[in-house]
């Protein structure tokens, strides 16, 4: 258990990590700062903190660990300016889509860091879709290098459990490279159908099925937040597109040529793998 | 009220159409025709009709309205086998993917042939995943051509209405293109996406979320079934996929100039059309 944990980001992500902290009584004190006054009473009246906060310094004092959870883009400037105020050994985490720009920056930064991704997010964002069970039996990689302090990734790790994550570990390399393919493609794509099935002023809309609508439903998260993600994780994004596009482009000569058995064959390998899915997840 | 509806064929949609239409009384009686008998059995034990058997003439004699559940592959056949034993005004109609091929093919052949696509199937397949609720505010279209008799149009009409759907109307081709782009292509993606996610002997399904299962729940469906709609309607899927790889392309390209402007748009655009689905289904 915490003396006290302060959460950094008052987001779906921030505020799920407050509340469920909390309710499992991880530590004596949760904390949360906000940029916004607003957003940090929101916080406190929903129960994600025992404290909420604008002052950064005051956020993180005497904490034994602090999860960052704002934006990728801003973490760094963030880190630096409560870098003065953190204890000698406070533990700071994440909880950044993309791992290996995060861990360059803060991993140099501050002797504690170890990155963490909970893959617990969905369409929806904002506190007021934060859940207390959010993270349960989720996916958590934490992305340790060779220069993380291994009692700290201890911790990090003991504390994702802790929230309820089932926790792995994977370097940031690979992590980034696995999330491109599992998270960051599948977002696109989904995006890119439903823009090219609402091309031209059409909206059959009104004719889907539960299939087009799980299918796309990740096609509703936050457009800013899926735009930085996608540039800070670019290059692996890029390879994944190449690969789904040359797969395309086999169905689509499948197709051509009317080969139902090579179409099978493709339709068959892909059951496979996502019947075992069912049983896993 | 019908005094006999048939369904013929005892799977997902066959076996889900009987127990609505009992539940509902649509009918005095639901007679149910498969080609097996423990399919039959499976059926009738199920609650899916009041008869149930393997004899094509003995099924349809007497019924007000025949519906086609099988695959289409075989519906041209079926259909020529029981036309003999048909009454004079009975309507047929069907719940095949596809439609220019099907309404093309009974509608030569069977003088009160309408066609139909209840978009109520999942990745599930067989009567066990029946349900009597299947149809409950799904979407059905059926597709009339010039030649379909008005009163037959109106009875199907509001049978699938009866059933629980929402019924629209297109013509066979406008359906196709349609169903191309929001059923039959993304089914062909997701799969493309879990066999690229499932490469190489990795599996790192271990780490996905909810989003990724979400996203490809739709390519755990029968790989027979979709080979051969996808095969029906390979023409316009085609053409789908081709603007797919077009979309995708100029996102790789966005992402290779590390162009967030034209990324953002793209996926606000998404986010735009997406969110109506969200509040209209």
């Amino acid at each position: 258990m915490f003396r006290k944990i302060t959460i950094i980001g008052p987001g779906l992500l921030g505020g799920s990590i407050g509340l469920a902290a909390r309710h499992r009584k991880l530590a004596q004190r949760v904390a949360l700062w906000a940029r916004r006054p607003e957003a940090a009473d929101e916080a406190w009246k929903l129960g994600a903190a025992d404290e909420a906060g604008t002052d950064l310094h005051k956020a993180v004092a005497d904490a034994e660990l602090v999860v960052l959870a704002t934006p990728i883009g801003v973490m760094e400037t963030l880190a630096q300016q409560f870098k003065p105020a953190l204890a000698e050994n406070c533990i700071v985490t994440d909880v950044g889509s993309v791992k290996y720009p995060v861990v360059a920056a803060l991993g140099g930064l501050l002797p504690r860091f170890v990155g963490s991704h909970p893959m617990a997010g969905s369409e929806q964002s904002g506190i007021e879709a934060a859940r207390r069970d959010l993270f349960e039996k989720a996916a958590c990689i934490v992305t340790p290098t060779e220069t993380t302090d291994k009692a700290a990734l201890q911790t990090v790790y003991d504390f994702w459990k802790a929230i309820g994550c089932n926790v792995r570990t994977l370097s940031p390399v690979e992590h980034d490279e696995i999330v491109a393919r599992i998270s960051h493609l599948p977002h696109l794509v989904a995006a890119a159908v439903v823009n090219i099935v609402c091309n031209n002023g059409s909206h059959p809309l009104e004719f889907v099925g539960p299939g087009f609508k799980d299918f796309t439903r990740i096609a509703g998260g936050p457009p800013e937040m899926w735009t930085e993600i996608c540039q800070q994780n670019r290059q692996e994004i890029g390879r994944a597109l190449e690969s789904l596009i040359e797969e395309l482009g086999k169905m689509r000569a499948a197709l051509e040529n009317n080969d139902g058995v090579e179409l099978k064959a493709m339709l068959k390998r892909a059951k496979h793998f996502r019947d075992e899915l069912r049983f896993r997840v």
